[in-house]
C-alpha cells in the first residue's frame, strides 16, 4: 500500500491511498500534481533521527572515517519541507548540498526495541533530502545551523508499506533531471534493524518520527533554483525546488 | 506572573496561576506539593534549543575554548520530565552530570528576530537541567546520545513573566542539598536578545520553544537516587530525582 498525505480543497487533512499518480480518499480522487490538494509531508514527526556516514562511499568522498556505531543526529519539525515545495534555504551561504535518503516512518511509540522485533515498529517507507549548509555545518560542533534550518528536511510524498520497497531499493537523487547520486539500500553500513535498536536505546520513538538512513556517493551544491528529485524504489519520488537567498 | 501547568484530579490539562507554593485555576486552589495533582513541564516545545559554553567560567572547567557565536545543540521533545519526576538515564554511564540553566519559553511563532524585539517574543523564564551523559558526548559529534536522552530535559514547575526576573538572577544546583553550582543571568557569554536572533537567523522557533541558556561552572556527577535542585531567581525551584541503572 502506498499513503500520501495532503490538505484537501475544503482545508481538511486527509491520508488517502496512492496509486499510479492519484490519491483517493473516501469518494474523492485527485491527481497528485493537481492545484486542488497541497501535498503534505508523510507524517508529523516530533523528530526527525539522522544518520551520517552510513554510506561507506559518501564517508569516502567525505573525507571521513567509517563509525563504529551509528552517527545520529536531529532534524526538529521546523525542517519539515514537502513534495512541491520550494524551499528557502539560510541566506548567503556558499555551499548547500543535496543528500538523498530512505526514510523509515514509525508507527508506534516506542522505547528499547530489539533488531528482532525493529520492523514491527516501522509503518513505512519514504523519501528524504537531508538538505545540508555545508559553511555552518564545517564550523559546528552540532549541525544545528548546517542540517536544522527551516526547509532542512523536505519529505515524501509517499508513504510506501515496507513490503513495496525490495532489500536492494535504490536511492537516487537528481538535479534538473540530471542523475547524481545512485545507491542502493543494500549498502547500508547500518541496516533498519539495527538503526532503530541503537536509537532506541536512548531515544522514544514516537508515530510519525522519521528516520533518515543516510545518504550514498554523489552529493554536491545546489543552485538557486534547481530542481531536486529524490528517488527511491518502491517508494516513488519526491521533488522540490530550491531558493538561495 | 508565575504560572504551572498541571493535570488536575479529573485528568484535564491546566495551566493555573502560581503563588507561594498554591497553583490557582478557576474556583480551585492544590498544593504544587500534594499528590492531587500531576506537575507538567511549563510548556509543550516542540524543540529545546540549547546553548553549551554560554559561561567563561564552565568553558574553562571543561578545556573548551570561548565560543565566537553561540553553540547551538538540541533535545527533541522525548527528553522532557516535570518537576517531581524520578528521571531514568540510559544504561551503564559512568558518568552523569547536572547543569543547571535559566530557560526561556518562547511565546509566539517567529523567525528573523532582531536583538531589538527579541524580548517581545519571550513569554518566560523557567528552571532547565541539562542532563549530560558524558560517556557518550565525550565520544560523538553530535550530542544525541550525550544530551537528547528520554529525561535529559527536566523543566519547570514554574514559567515567570520576565517582569518577575532581575537581569543578574541567580543560576544555582544543590545535588542533595549540597550548592553546586551558583552563576548569575548576567554572566551569559550571549544575551538572551543575542541568542534569540541567532536562532532565528536559521529556525522558526514555536510557541512554547524552549531556550536552555547553558550552565555556569560547578557542573559534576550524579549518583543513583540523588536529588536535584535547579533554582533560578524570580523563578523558583525545580526538583527532581535521578535514577542510573
Amino acid at each position: 500500500m502506498k499513503y500520501v498525505r495532503f490538505r484537501d480543497p475544503a482545508g481538511a487533512v486527509r491520508r488517502g491511498e496512492y496509486e499510479n499518480g492519484t490519491v483517493h480518499f473516501a469518494n474523492e480522487s485527485y491527481d497528485l500534481a493537481s492545484d486542488e490538494i497541497d501535498v503534505l509531508p508523510p507524517s508529523e514527526p516530533s523528530k526527525v533521527v539522522c544518520i551520517g556516514r552510513n554510506y561507506a562511499d559518501h564517508a569516502d568522498e567525505m573525507g571521513s572515517d567509517l563509525p563504529d556505531r551509528p552517527m545520529l543526529f536531529l532534524k526538529p519539525p521546523n525542517a519539515l519541507a514537502a513534495h512541491g515545495d520550494a524551499v528557502t534555504v539560510p541566506a548567503g551561504k556558499e555551499r548547500i548540498d543535496h543528500e538523498a535518503e530512505l526514510g523509515v516512518v514509525i508507527g508506534e511509540q516506542c522505547r528499547h526495541v530489539s533488531e528482532a522485533d525493529a520492523m514491527d515498529v516501522v509503518e513505512g517507507f519514504t523519501c528524504v533530502n537531508d538538505v545540508s549548509n555545508r559553511d555552518d555545518q564545517r564550523r559546528e560542533q552540532n549541525w544545528i545551523r548546517g542540517k536544522a534550518f527551516d526547509g532542512a528536511a523536505p519529505m515524501g510524498p509517499v508513504l510506501a508499506t515496507p513490503d513495496e520497497v525490495p532489500g536492494d531499493a535504490f536511492v537516487r537523487s537528481r538535479v534538473n533531471g540530471e542523475l547524481k547520486q545512485d545507491g542502493s539500500r543494500e549498502q547500508l553500513i547500518f541496516s533498519i534493524p539495527e538503526l532503530i535498536a541503537e536509537i532506541t536505546t536512548y531515544l522514544t520513538l514516537e508515530p510519525g518520527d522519521v528516520i533518515a538512513t543516510g545518504t550514498p556517493e554523489g552529493v554536491g551544491p545546489l543552485e538557486d533554483g534547481d530542481d531536486v528529485e529524490i528517488e527511491v524504489e518502491g517508494v516513488g519520488s519526491l521533488e522540490h525546488s530550491v531558493r538561495i537567498p
